[in-house]
């Protein structure tokens, strides 16, 4: 029995058995119903206070959830499939990695929210929040994928989530920053965090195997499922955890326009920057969606329409210029193989985002805003903040995910890298197995 | 014109025209709109009680409704697709299947469920009933997908959608026991009965295409698109038809969380039983959904996470080891060939489903459910039953199930084996043409 | 560098980039958040009125909306994949054509309803309708498919969103026909204006790529991705601007059975016109579908049930006879190549849809529709017109939608037939490049 069988027969049933006793004791000691979800609770609230829709909230969440949850598993999941060798493992470690993160994360996430009487207590935000985490862990999965062990990912899954609860908590809790979709807490996080890794994964002989990392025809239509996924839903992304009402619809809005536009930027520098004027599936596949990144701060503000095409014009501009000029540098120089340009998709413009928030931020004024203020920024609202404080505490939020991208990415480094991996596992499906 | 050609050319068209006629009849003579759908109606109500909000329960039910949709259509449809040369068969009889088993099972269980004054009225709730018995059809071809022709299978959609209100009613109405995402009267039913009926289409010369019952690599892809819907819908799927409100709420929750438990078993066991330690995409495709048919009776009780979780991890490791070690013997020994393995992913765990239904109902306490009995167990509510007699009829209903899927199985059996089969239509696509 | 680079390399980026600066630049003069939308109006509103539900109605549209969303992008993406070697072509010019049209059509759409102090004011209304715009033009790519350049697909986009705009005010604001389905302002118009552009792209040279013109297995198996997404969805694209309430339930439950009838009327069809009795994936991806145009018009109306399902099974015999006699007749008299027989799933069931309308319109009594009237049939309900006047005005509709889309195609012939396209771009991905 080589190296390679005992990693997958012996070390991953073992690693996702343990993880999963431990995992279901943890919920067992500290997880619980919240108010809505809870038999008697609800019950004893709808007679209280005589609420006859106070179910409505929950619905109007779970829609979203499942457009998120929908970007999840089929979006990353196919957007990944790209590669004609390696279809398998994409989809299927995309859903081993999201199933373990969203459980992960769900305590990791509760002792910082929903924690009381010494309880963690659950429902539909919770599930939202455990998705979304799970989307940060995903876009680092983009940066290594073809390069590491499913054991491997487990124990990156494993800290990587810990990492975001504490960075979510850090940017939105005590900075009081604004990041409803995630540019920060999300993108930045997430990309950096896997290209940190990604470097110290860079192996010589993986070399050999970049015969393999190519697209066959059919691969390139699955990976187009993915994107279209994750072009459709992102507005119920980028809104699903902001206030009900004009915040939520105004979110949708103008993420749906920096989408549409970024697909116009997209297709132009494409074929602009071809010899040929070939239109580059990569592309299309990725930088069209860098609009849904750009706006993910600053969609819930008073962005204007017109305010959010440009800014997915920029996304798609400076998606498509990373893909052909400073993906191949960053391989070459920094031995960074960044394998579905996460960089370019998920880090430039989740920096973007956070930027264009830090402008959006500081020209709020209570014209503007109204008494929606208090939903938007409630720290401007109640007078705690001034609208040029806020928008100081939004970089500081985008420093403090960079931080804890590169910080974490290093400790990460030293629990992955000595753990084993099967020579032939970089970008090849050979550990599967068909019915054939 | 040889034997197949008459059966497609002649037999198809005309059951396919005649049963649509008869079924046009029946809906012309019997159903009419519910109060909710009519125009006269639903203002004429929206009027006397002056419901502003009257259309809320629409719209829940409708997003239900559509994921459920998908999963019936897109999830049955492409998990079957994983056979190379059978792909059209499978998306394509799906449909016919679902589309036909709709309309029948609108009559079906109007007559027993919302028949009054000599007319079946219909809205939203028949949908997503019409729909739910169409999926106990679905996993019927499931267990004899590549050895019916469609006219089989439309004779096998009009006794079962007929049976499965039957049963339906028994378990429900009579027994008065719960099975909300429908272990029992559908998954277990669905299974048993497809079972039976594979049994009696043994045929030996079956084996000569034995050769063809396999995947090639995009056909594993495309079954892995029904396996994620399936996935992540499972938790609208069990919550569909339960009470507003909490119930709905806490459904979705234990779905959710036993689904992720049952990944990670799935993960686990599929290595530890290879021999060299690869992972099995049919058991990725296929186990890892048993959380979702394990809970289906449950989630709706106060199954606390923790419990749902232990469920999904018991229903993801019965189904591996089903796939591994009882499906062969199924097919020596008593000539039942499993195409999809129905029995490892619907019938172990709607069993399963059952039971666990059986325990948590016997552990309801009035301290625990609180005002919240009167929709989980309304029988225990009003003091008819206690947990004890509760738990009783939970086992009753399976019995009942079981006893229709294998007696109804035995009759459909005489009325499918004496049609006619195209020898050659054995998981095969030969019956269908393309543009080429 | 030759002329097919230079229209790729030069043309197109200047188009896209062009176009999208002067759109945002109308945006930034004329669009606006309205009144759900904006952060402070929305919030003096509720304060205003005490409105603590003014957010359902979002929620409600904005769920109508993705699946709308996933028509169109998913839906009709995929669908015209079934060409074995124009894949990457049909989902990314679905993809590109869509992005523009649907931001141009709020501009153009935005003039004629919700224009007021000087201002567009957009919000989900206006998102749904831009969608439903960009359908129409979906439905004319499908006709000229494989024969245009992505730059004449944008200038056919700009013109055809124009003239849907007008089209679609003079049927609806000026003619008060009913139409929520779009029968005649979606399906008539884009089939026919598709079908007279088709006829100006007709080229002799084109016939040699006609080997090409077919599908390869999995092509057809993604082909059936985009057919069920639009079966399954087709109930939320027909009630998606309906009045809440009675009507939305009853458009979604009349599109529901009129689609399943349709399916069995197009399997039953299908072997039978075929010499061998095989199905037709053609027929299947396609005709199956006729059933949610036929009750474009109707589906919102007191259709009844079973007036449904004959509207089903009409349409699907009709469409089905099209592919198998009117399709090459078309082609070889005509000089109309339709690549995807929009003639057959739209063309034809659409103007089926107006009459039914028609019809169903003349029948209209207040003794039906009580106080429902009032939704369905303004002009009926408070006195304007009777239902034969009516009746005769959604006639005068369905003559308006054919005109504008014979002259209108007429003209634009004009401005694409000078525009430059790649020989060899006909039915091939040859514009695309992949990583390999």
């Amino acid at each position: 029995m080589g190296k390679h069988s005992t990693n997958m027969r012996v070390k991953l049933p073992i690693f996702c058995l343990l993880l999963e006793a431990i995992t279901i004791l943890l919920f067992a000691i500290f997880v619980r119903y919240n108010d809505e979800t809870d038999a008697s609770e609800w019950h004893d609230r709808m007679k209280k206070h005589n609420e006859s829709n106070a179910d409505n909230d929950f619905y109007f969440r779970y829609a979203s959830f499942q457009d998120v949850h929908t970007m999840i598993f089929i979006g990353f999941g196919f957007l990944m499939t790209f590669l004609k060798c390696y279809g398998f493992s994409s989809v299927a470690f995309n859903f081993l990695i999201a199933a373990f993160g969203l459980q992960w994360s769900t305590l990791i996430q509760g002792f910082f929210h929903g924690f009381h009487d010494g309880k963690i207590h659950i429902g539909i935000e919770s599930m939202i929040n455990a998705d979304f985490c799970t989307g940060a862990v995903l876009i680092s999965f983009g940066a290594v994928l073809g390069k590491t062990s499913p054991v491997q990912l487990i124990v990156m899954t494993l800290f990587e989530v810990t990492l975001f609860g504490i960075n979510e908590f850090i940017i939105l809790s005590i900075l009081g920053a604004k990041d409803a979709g995630g540019s920060m807490t999300i993108h930045t996080f997430g990309a950096y965090f896997g290209l940190v890794v990604s470097r110290v994964l860079y192996r010589p002989q993986l070399e050999k195997s970049r015969a393999r990392e190519g697209s066959i025809y059919h691969s390139d239509l699955f990976a187009m499922i993915g994107t279209i996924y994750l072009w459709m839903f992102w507005p119920s992304f980028n809104s699903a955890v902001t206030a009900h009402g004009d915040d939520q619809h105004r979110t949708v809005l103008n993420t749906y326009y920096s989408l549409a536009a970024c697909t116009l930027a997209t297709f132009a520098l494409s074929s602009m920057l071809n010899g040929e004027g070939k239109l580059d599936m990569v592309h299309i596949q990725n930088a069209a969606l860098a609009g849904g990144v750009a706006v993910g701060t600053s969609a819930e503000m008073m962005l204007t329409p017109f305010g959010a095409m440009i800014a997915g014009c920029l996304a798609g501009i400076i998606s498509v210029l990373g893909y052909k000029f400073l993906t191949p540098v960053l391989d070459s120089k920094l031995k960074i193989q960044d394998t579905c340009g996460v960089h370019n998709l998920h880090g430039m413009p989740g920096i973007l985002g956070a930027l264009i928030g830090v402008i959006v931020a500081a020209a709020a004024t209570a014209d503007i805003y109204g008494l929606g203020m208090e939903d938007v920024f409630p720290l401007i609202y109640d007078g705690t903040r001034t609208s040029k404080s806020q928008a100081v505490y939004q970089l500081l939020a985008l420093l403090v995910a960079l931080a804890f991208a590169l910080i974490g990415g290093i400790i990460v480094d030293n629990y992955i890298s000595v753990l084993n991996v099967g020579k032939d596992n970089a970008l090849n499906d050979v550990i599967f197995m068909r019915k054939n």
